[in-house]
């Protein structure tokens, strides 16, 4: 059967957003039971300034304590060069950058331009290969800007192929702020995997707007490979405002084990992980298996 | 562009399961309010046994009270002969008949069995045409039982051939209790469209895990031209144990609407609705656009 990765962007995407603060340790935690629970890629951390996002300011001390798996990649988010420089520094094997699709995301998110965003992710791209780590991009707002609304196909894929062009061999298409729409998703990943079919195509989907995983469905059935998900369902951006959480790894999980795809993951696993979250985040979490529970499944009556 | 008819089940599939009892009144507000809002066809009441399903005690009040409009046609739900002798009284447009794809679910939800169901379906049809109304059925569980778990297309089929041969031209296949995914129903309803194109197939989803939007993009790409929703989101099946709600009418007509397709449904009319509905219940509801808005929308920074 077909194998989709998935990669939990939970300590990462998932936490950066929330008021309540996770000591080190509690991230150590969440990180382990996701390992037991079947992830193999992990964003682990970021490394923004710690004065505009302050639940990551404790990247380096988070990747200091990750389990030493051979099978697990962990990745930590960069934006621009100090970032690098501070990720280099640690034991984290690849990198993600980040370029985004438009011109006043891209400020408010880091200071750049969309066409700076995207120079900035290739100068950075080299550096990183050169340390000899691996690296991958995400473009965000690729769906739609919360400040600018709608964002051009063409301007999307103008930016898939000078990020390919300069080495960047995955590329994850974001909708940050959940206004995507499955038919705009097949269109776009279909036309990438026309144009770049050496490119290895990732999809990061918000459920903001209740079609995440119909994102999901037809994002894979376009040929993408790879897809983020929280635990929990958790998330949102600090510079977006109304984004809410990442599509929830139990459900999209059990909607791909369902379908009879290979994830490697242990369902049950991830749930428990999720009731572990919402306990400690002392509030009910958006993703919807947890409380469902799969299927089949008996039912008391 | 393409159409998309949506049937708003709110009134029966929406209500039949809620705690609190709406007046006939606050029923007949509902109604009004989806009709303003773009709805064309729309379940208005079941004519269950008032001893099983007491939210529908009032079905002969609610149809007697019902705007005349000349381009709103109004369903009612039967189960059985004393169900249409009932709905036969009434001045209701169009006959909902309910056939099941477990024997275990058929027992408890119409003290019929899977083959009875069918028989009685065809039956009903046949006295329901008669009287010169219109009619279609539903197939219930036809995705996975609470009870026996999996439901074989196999199965399915064949009820649909039998229910098609019987003179039903619009079959909808139901996840009662929200356990289909996207690849399974691609799967299920392109067989039905290849096996018999002249069908007119209709989707009823649930989104009990997160996949109901998914569905109805699945649904949609295998040709069904009809999806079944409620506004809000709400419902649940007093006979399905842990069944939650319809799709919501907002999220499906916002992705439709995102996605080119005619719905004949304003959007923030939905959305207005939804919000009345969830002050009337006291609760917030699930459905999600009602909560984040459209898009583009201007958003306050």
């Amino acid at each position: 059967m077909a194998s989709i990765e998935i990669l939990d962007v939970t300590a990462r995407d998932g936490l950066q957003n929330e008021a309540r603060l996770f000591s080190t340790d509690e991230k150590l935690s969440l990180i382990n039971r996701a390992i037991v629970a079947g992830a193999k890629r992990i964003e682990v951390a970021s490394f923004a300034h710690p004065k505009y996002v302050p639940q990551m300011a404790d990247a380096e001390a988070v990747i200091a304590g990750l389990p030493i798996e051979t099978d697990v990649t962990y990745i930590g988010l960069v934006m621009n060069e100090r970032g690098v420089d501070r990720a280099l520094k640690t034991s984290v094997h690849e990198l993600g950058l980040v370029a985004a699709a438009s011109d006043t995301f891209a400020t408010k998110n880091q200071n750049q331009t969309r066409d700076s965003s995207v120079a900035m992710a290739c100068a950075m791209a080299a550096k990183t290969r050169q340390a000899g780590r691996a690296v991958n991009v995400t473009i965000a707002t690729a769906f739609g800007c919360p400040f600018e609304g709608e964002i051009s196909e063409e301007v999307v894929l103008d930016m898939v192929h000078r990020l390919f062009d300069a080495g960047l061999t995955e590329v994850a298409l974001a909708d940050t702020i959940g206004v995507a729409n499955p038919w705009q998703v097949s269109a776009i990943f279909e036309r990438v995997a026309r144009e770049l079919p050496q490119l290895s195509m990732r999809a990061h989907f918000h459920n903001t707007r209740n079609t995440g995983l119909a994102n999901v469905h037809a994002a894979i059935q376009a040929g993408v490979k790879t897809i983020d998900v929280s635990i929990g369902g958790i998330g949102g951006c600090p510079f977006a405002p109304k984004a809410t959480g990442n599509v929830p790894a139990e459900d999209v999980i059990y909607m791909l084990d369902r379908a009879g795809f290979q994830t490697g993951y242990d369902l049950n696993a991830v749930i428990k992980t999720a009731h572990w979250l919402s306990d400690v985040m002392e509030k009910p979490l958006p993703g919807m298996v947890s409380r469902a529970g799969g299927f089949p499944v008996p039912v008391a009556v």
